[in-house]
Parts: structure tokens; sequence; C-alpha cells
């Protein structure tokens, strides 16, 4: 994917002059005024509402198709300004002026409008776009905000003068958008300054939708040939923008010898980024932020390439060989490996995988092992035959059976299974295991051993118009914000670090076995953020020190069975640096299902999500 | 309406003569616990799991109705506080407790469930009792809280302690209605100590469902011959509560010569309370919170009933007749009134009750009147030729047209027109009064001369509650967020006092007349509150001193034409002490309608609503 990069000229004499320097140079696109400033009148009252003739130049200029696919609308920018200005005559014409050139941009299909904020105060000017979008126009919207503040930029060289409030500028952003009901259609053109902010600040700005990052000349530097490149930190900032699908553009007067390096530039840095990329990024690709209904596979059977996909997984399977190898050797000491014969049972057999590592295991042990392949799905059931007859012999027998109902014939050594949902136990899991331990040595092995689920406060505001979008008119109003889904996070930022939530062990040895859970979680906010959702991790002990994780802080490099799981909350919710985020959890267990129940406590309560499973359950 | 009012024995021993003392002492009602003390078990493990025979006495012991009518159930304290221990046995134990009672409180069908809460930590109780209400459980729940805090209670007698944190027991029971989902058979059950807090703290509580109100013996007082009686205060917050149809409830030992004494005095001070009731609060009795879609009289013509109600508003039209005689008195001189006829035009005549008043005030004045009805509802019409014909005679010239395409034969000296909506403008006076200004001499008078809307922000779950109610599955479902009401405010607090928005003039003689408005309001809040809605009022100046206004701070007396406006917002917003919450209000003029749009924007921002007029606009 190269760098899709446009041109913003300082003025624009002609319009096809303008047009034609762009595409010679490279670029993908232009920004221009619609209005020429010099035909910028009054609308209200005054002399230049009565002057005659056209209020700008002829659209005949450009083709239809130029209009509609290479122009950025720059809005006029004090009329935006304007809009939230205390004079009344100042708000009527700016408004007019700005219906003026949105309704031009319609007529002219152009993609994209940009509008300028300088400041928290651009509610009029939010409604305004907001309602266009409403309304159902066809351009996106791109609201242009510094990346940091005039007032903090003057401040960062006097230290003579205290920069004054609200000039963080992602709460002029965020305003902006609450206010224009977090719409889709509206996202955000972020103007990158020569001084970058602190990483974490940065990453606040990765979890928003950028659709553009504007990259005026005057940041660029110059290298020993005379070419413009960008500092180190820019170069990686571009590259994780460029990730997002935020397009580029290049403003201000010519300081390089040409004009096209600078996109030549970008291109270059993130192509090569692309070429380094590993497995786990390629098999992403198209999956990012994309919501998926998570597995039942107790209720319902896998088909054969849900199976074949998972299988393909590096490391997954390495580790469960690992562990098996380590529990084999810890069964049978050296001295006894011709004497004992250690049953393993892979309970959740599948198509085989953990029965061909279970096989490797032993022989790279030197054990000796008598392997069951318990599995509920028929149609698995037939390729697990298939393999016995082609290869494993009698070294495997194979049964088909659900693990909890199996009468088994003999006390198993190790049992080993698969189980596990992106929440760890989400795919039941506990109660699988559960009833398969009654065929477990009380001395046996279970891998794995255990397993936690993680959660952490997310912010998202494509997951949530994601999620959003997912209403289906014949269910309950709610019911797509009481579900969770399996989804590979991307445009998003973790408000805080996750943290554990529920644990389970194997074998479980209590008397009374409750599966049921509760716990409440609190999350310290650095930051003025903005939550949409809760994301989900788990980690594993397969036994011993062989640990699988698709927690990021501990993230087994390269894995890539399971995404992450999203819940998600009705609302949005504002949080400001020092206040306590709340989240508490429900597992909930009937004879018939399980599910989960979520809400946030502080530092506002919502209600309850998903009570009694109204929406969303995981049959036994 | 008497005071229906419970009693709480402090032991039952008997579950027959419980309810035999309350009947024969004349209260309504009984609260018990389900299970017998003696009888409460452990669930999970433990010796008492195991015990054998009934959970609890037998359900023989009162008939169906009785049960069905009589008893309000106080689940088991120790497991409403259980469910939210740090201990997972506790919890466990807990959980199971109250599941048992609530599955027999609905197999009884007893009408009311009622739980204490003693804390903040209340999130899995609120869990497990709005789950109840989701899945559609026959009871309502009543909450029960203290209306001060024991904490708090103590801090006020010892000098020498300091209350801790977390004591207003506002914020538990909102933390709890708000995870409960503000559900609106989840309702409020206040406990009454002897001394009372502050008029503000009451006044937050009276915003609140207060489903029954708690009066423990020990707080009444005994007056000379020996009769239980209650302080002034309380008395004056029993009313109150009586207005939101709060039952009492009479708990603790008795501490006078007998049980019914309690009872009588309740009833006695509520009863006459309401033969002192003025005509407003007969009038508006049965509307209390009742939900009215605006009128449109500009587009639809009104029913002849509607006429009539507002015709016998005592107030409004005796003060036209004063603004009409005053405007009489000012134009025309005592020494030339016999040479001068003064033009008057009822503009919306309607059934004429104006051109009475009008000729009424003339008489008065002794001035000389020539008067014109102008209507646009030909029904209404037909009244005003029915009047002409039995009384008017020459004096009136009806004129059956719409004022703003009337082509007047002369122009008016004064313009007499009711066109104001509970908003002032809402029902487009502005519009129709610049039309009909046309034939209105330079320096003539308009009767009204200036309007103003007010808005405050309010707290009410029950309106809250009343407007989600009004989902229609066919409409946006947001719509019924983004309409305004009509509606009698009762179950309510204005969390501030209300500020002036929009004010319109007439006639207006600008040489661009603009009906467009846009203005911020910012209200400071004092108290931990939640916002539920934004209320809407206005005041009117008919001419100089002669005002009318439906505002609670300046409402006139007796004036029931009417009801405030209510705005709704989509979510509840909590809001602290010290924080300012800002609204923004909107109104929108095309050519063919007008409507409102708001949204708040701080402490958090909402979304825009009714964007582009899309759920309620007003018909030109």
């Amino acid at each position: 994917m190269r760098a899709s990069c446009g041109l913003e000229p300082a003025h624009v004499h002609e319009l096809r002059d303008a047009l034609q320097e762009t595409s010679q140079n490279g670029y993908d696109f232009t920004s221009i005024p619609l209005v020429h400033p010099r035909l910028v009148r009054e609308h209200v009252s005054g002399a230049a509402a009565a002057r005659p003739g056209p209020f700008t130049r002829s659209d005949m200029l450009l083709s239809t198709s130029d209009w509609s696919n290479l122009v950025v609308v720059a809005l006029n920018a004090s009329a935006c300004q304007g809009c939230d200005s205390g004079n009344r005559n100042v708000v009527a014409n700016s408004e007019a002026s700005l219906q003026q050139e949105l309704l031009l941009a319609s007529h002219l299909s152009v993609p994209v409008v940009m509008a300028r904020i300088t400041s928290q105060y651009c509610i009029n000017l939010a409604r305004i776009l907001h309602n266009k979008v409403v309304a159902g126009c066809s351009y996106l919207v791109w609201v242009r905000v510094p990346l940091v503040s005039p007032a903090d930029e003057a401040a960062y060289f006097r230290s003579d003068i205290k920069a004054p409030n609200n000039t963080d500028t992602w709460t002029w952003w965020n305003r902006f958008h609450s206010i224009a009901n977090t719409e889709k259609k509206i996202g955000l053109c972020l103007e990158i300054g020569a001084d970058l902010p602190d990483e974490e600040v940065l990453e606040r700005w990765l979890g928003e939708p950028v659709r553009c990052a504007v990259l005026p000349t005057s940041i660029w530097l110059t290298n020993k040939k005379g070419f413009p490149v960008l500092s180190s930190r820019h170069q990686l900032f571009v590259k994780k923008l460029h990730k997002l699908h935020s397009q580029f553009l290049i403003t201000g007067h010519l300081r390089h010898p040409h004009l096209k390096f600078y996109q030549q530039y970008l291109d270059h840095i993130v192509q090569s980024e692309q070429q380094n990329e590993d497995a786990m990024s390629q098999y992403v690709r198209g999956y990012e932020d994309y919501l998926q209904c998570p597995l039942q596979p107790l209720m319902d059977n896998l088909e054969s390439q849900t199976y074949e996909v998972f299988e393909k997984d590096p490391i997954k399977y390495q580790e469960y060989e690992r562990a098996i190898y380590d529990a084999l050797v810890d069964l049978v000491p050296e001295e006894n490996k011709d004497e004992r014969t250690v049953v393993v049972m892979v309970v959740g057999a599948g198509r085989g995988p953990l029965v061909r590592r279970a096989l490797t295991a032993a022989s790279q042990a030197d054990r000796k092992i008598k392997l069951y392949a318990v599995e509920k799905n028929p149609n698995a059931v037939l390729t697990l035959h298939a393999w016995q007859e082609m290869e494993w012999g009698d070294k495997v027998s194979v049964v088909s059976c659900d693990m909890r109902d199996w009468q088994a014939p003999e006390e198993a050594d190790i049992l080993v299974s698969e189980l596990l949902g992106s929440f760890g136990d989400n795919e039941l899991s506990p109660e699988c295991l559960d009833g398969a331990q009654k065929f477990l040595k009380s001395d046996g092995i279970s891998i794995p051993s255990s397993y936690t689920s993680y959660i952490a406060p997310l912010q998202s505001p494509k997951l949530y118009n994601e999620v959003r979008s997912c209403r289906e008119k014949d269910k309950h109003f709610l019911h797509h914000y009481e579900t969770p889904y399996v989804v590979y996070l991307h445009n998003k930022r973790e408000i805080a670090p996750s943290q554990e939530l529920f644990t389970f062990n194997h074998p479980n040895r209590s008397a009374h076995i409750d599966n049921r859970r509760h716990k409440a979680l609190q999350f310290r906010v650095t930051e003025d953020s903005a939550m949409h959702a809760i994301a989900g991790y788990f980690e594993a002990t397969l036994y011993k020190e062989v640990k699988i994780s698709i927690r990021p802080e501990t993230h087994s490099p390269g894995m890539f069975s399971w995404f992450p799981i999203l819940f998600p909350i009705k609302e949005p919710i504002n949080v400001h640096a020092g206040e306590i985020i709340e989240i508490h959890f429900w597992r909930c267990v009937t004879s018939k299902n399980v599910w989960y129940e979520w809400c946030v406590t502080d530092p506002v309560s919502s209600a309850i999500h998903n009570p009694n499973g109204r929406a969303y359950t995981i049959g036994l």
C-alpha cells in the first residue's frame, strides 16, 4: 500500500494549473478553497452582499471527474471560526458562507471538505457539519486540528509565559466529535509541527480516526544531498499513521530542490516499512477493526476450513509440544522410561494437530505413551480416522464422543485440550475440563493448567462506530452493544494497561466447583481520554514455564490463532486525568449456558450490559 | 386521596397476627421478611445447608390475595449487603439466599420487594434486582435508603469526629439506580430520621421516584394530649411526599397510646392539605408528568373543546383586558376620547375570547374602538359569526383569513394576539406577527409586545422514563428523545434556576428580520445531581407592566393555560457540585418550518438533538 499524498498550494491562481502541478509531481489530490478569497462576500447585509456576478469561479475549469476525485475543499477558515462568534451578524454571515460552500461541494461531488478548528469553541460549526452528515451528504468531513496548539508552541519557547487553559487540542477534537455524535464520516486531519509531543500524547491520537496528516514543508529537514527528510520520530509517527490508512498533505512554500521529493520520500519510508513486515502483520491484513462473532465450538461444529486456519499457527502448537514434552519428562524419570506408559488423552482433538504434537513430543522425549483422541464433532472424527489409518495405527485410539459424557476405559496421566477462546474461558473450557477431569488420575496433569482473562478500557471511535453500525432491526435496540466481538484491534488506544480478571485452574479439585465469577477492576487515567469499549485478552499456562498469551504486554510473538475480544459500552464516557475507571465483570452460569455481564461504575455509572444474557450467551 | 400507610412489625411471630394487627389499626400493608430469621440457612456449604425441612414457614398462613395485596417483602438485609462482600463464599451464599427469596416473592405474587442499601457499594445487588426487572418480574422494587447516613448522623453529634467520604446517601441511590438502568419499576423507600437536612437536600429527593417514606416511631413527638405528632418540617416534607404519591411505613416500637394514631395523624395532615388546594392544583390533577405533544395551531386547526378549555383560564384573559385597557388609555388622551376611534385587530381570534375582552376594555376605558377579528380556522369563524349576530353587531368585523395573507382595508392601532406556546415562540408567534405587522401603523402597538423563553436543567428519573417509554417502532430510534413535550412537571427538581434564552419583540422594525437564534447558557451546579432533561418556560410582556409568566419564579398565580415544555436528553448526565452545565439551543428557520436543536456541552458533550429537525418541526 503506497502513501496517498496531497498537495496544498499556498495560493491558487488558476485551478487547472494547481491540479496539473499536483499530478505532475506525483500527488494524489489537492486541497483548495472553493470560493476564491477575492470573491468572498457578505451574505446578510452590507455592500458586498449586493455585488453582481458569480460568487466564485466557474466549475467548468475542472472536469466533473477531477472535482469528484482530486479535490479536498478547504472551507473558508474565517467562516468556520465565525460560526461560533459572539456577534450575531458574524454568525449569520459565516453560516451563510459555509452553507454556500457546502452546497457547492455537494453539487460538485467533491470527496472531502475540510474544516479548521482553532479552539474548543466550535459547537455551532460541529452542529452544522454534523447535520450535513446526518442529512446524507456525499462528502467526508475532515476536521483539521493542530497536534500542538499555537499557545503551547509559544509557551515552549518562552519561559516567561504560561500556556493558558484549554490548549489540549485532543479535547478540542473530542468535543467536536462528541457533539457531532462521533459520526464515522467525520474524521481527523492532524497538523504536525516541527516538535512532536511525548509518546503518550501521540498514542492518544492513534486511537482517533486520523484520515490525513498535514506535513508542512517547514518541518522537513535537509539531508547531505539536499533532499527533504523527516526526523526519526516524525518518520515513526508517519509510519504509524500510514498503518491507520491516513493520507498525507504537504503544505507551505517549497524549501527543497523539487516538489516531488516530499511525496517520494513518504512513499519510500512506508514502502520500506512494509517490506519488513512480519507474518503476523500479513495475516491480519483486512481484519483490522473488523468485528466477528465469537465462535461457539461447543454448541456448533466447526467447519473444516476453520480447523485448517487455526492449525497453521506457527507458535501455538510448538508451545503445546514443549508443554507435553516437559510433562512427559517430569512424569517419567529417565531410568523408568522403558517400564512406564503414559496415558495421554487429547480432548477436543479436532482434526488432530495436538495428537501429532503429542506423538512428536513423546518421540523427542523418548517416552512411551498411549494416546486417546476424543472429539465430539463427527465430521472432524472422519479426519482423525483417516490419519489413524494412514499414519498413527494403534498408537492412537480415536473416540467419537463429547468429553463430558465419555466413559473412559482407563484414567489419564495427561489431559491435553485446546478449548481456549480470546477471553480464555469464553468457549467454556472450564465447564468442559471440569467434566473431563473425572477420568484424570488424582495426580494427573492438565495442559493447559490455568488461564486468566485480562481487560483494559479502550479509546476508539472507530470500533465504537463499527459496533453501532451492527444494529439489527428485529433485535432489541441495545442488542449489538451487549454482545462481545472478536476483532483485531487496530485504530485504538488502551487508556490504561490491562489487568487480570478471572482465573481458572485445572484440574479443579474443590468440593463445590463454582465457575461463576465477579470482579471489579480499577484503572487509573493518566490523560484526558474518551472510553468507547473494553478490550479483552487472555494468558494461559500450558505447563509450568510454558505459556501462551495474547495480552499486548506479553503476546506470544507470531501467534495468530486468537484476536482480542471486545466488549462494547452503550455510550462513550469522557474521563479525565487522575480519575479512576472502575469496571465490573460477571461470569454467569446456568445449567444451559454461560454469559458475561458488565458495567462501568466510575467515574460514571453505566447500566448493566447483557442482563440475564439477553443479547449473548454461550451454549453448554 | 388518603395517605396509604403500612406497618413494619419489629418481629413477626405469626404472620396472620401481624396482618390482622395491620388492618385492625387502619394500615394498608405490612412489611415483613419472607424467610423467618430462625430459618435462614447457608446455601453453598456448611452444616446449615443440609438441614432438612422447609426453608421458611408455610405460604398457606395467608390467603393468595393477602400475599398479593398486603405484603411488602423486606429482603434479608445481610444477604443484600453480602452480595457485594469481598468474600466469594459470602457472595455466593447471599446471592443464593436472595434468589430464593425473590423466586418465592414471585411465586406468591407479592406487590413489592424491598432491599436495604447501606453504602455506595451495592453494584452486584443493583445488578441482581435490575436483572429481575428486565426479566419481567411482577413485583416492584423499593430501594431503602436513609435520608441521612449513619456516619453523618454520628458526626452531627460529635465535634471530634469527621464524617467520612461517600456519606451522601443520594449518591448511593443514584449509583444504584444508574446501574439498574434508571428502571421505572425500581423506586425509592426513604428512611426519615429525627433531624431533617437542609431544604436543598430535601428538594433533591423530591426529584426522585419516592414510593415510600419510612417514619420510625422514634421520630414522632408527643403533643399535650399524648398523641403522636410530627414536627412542622416533617409535616411539610410528608405533604410533599404525599403529592408524589409516596406511601408511608411506620416502624419501630410503639411509643404512644395506640398504634392507629400514627396512621390517623398522617391521614389527617394530607387530607387537610387537600382541602386547602387551589383551583390550579385541582386542574392539573391527572396531568402530573404526563407527556403531551405540543399543539400545532398553525398547521392544524384546533378543536372546539381545546378552545373551550383554554377560554376558561381565569387569569390570562383578565391580563389581556388590562393590557388593552392600558394601551387604549395611553393611545387616546381623555380629552380626545370622543374624536378618535382606535382600530383594534385581534389576529387569531379563535372563538372570540379576546374580542370580548377588547370590547370590555374599551367600555371600561370609555374609548371608541373599531374591532376586527381575524381567524384562519373556518370552524372557529362560525362561532365568531354567531357571536356577531347575537351580540356584537357591527362593532366587530369578522374576517376569515390567515393573518399572514390578509389584505387589511386599513391599518391597526393595536394588534392583539394570543399565539404563545409553552416556550413562547414555539407556536410561531414571531413568524405570524412579522407577517401581520404590515397592517399595523408605524406607531402601533402589539399585544404582546415581547416574550422570552427560559430553560433550566432538570433532574427527574420519572420524566426520563416517561420519555423513554415513548419509543415507537416505525420511527428513528432516537425520535422520542428529540421531540419536546408539553407536560405538567411534578416529580422533578430544577438543578439550577432557569435562565433567559430567546427574546422576540413586536412589532419588529429591523430591515432584515431574522428569527433564527442560537444561545449557550451556563448553570452552576450546587449539589451532586443527575440531569435527565431540560425544562422550558416563557415570560411575556403584554403591554408595559402587564406581564404573564409560566416560569416557576414568576408564575402568574392561577393561570393554567400553559404547562411547561420539556426537552429530553438521550442519556442521564451525572453532575457534581461546583461544575457548570452548559446547554446550547438553536432556533432554526426555513421557508417551510421552524424547529429547535439542542445539546449539552459541559460537563460532558452530548450529540446534537433533533439535527435538521429530523424528529420534530413546527410547520409554517
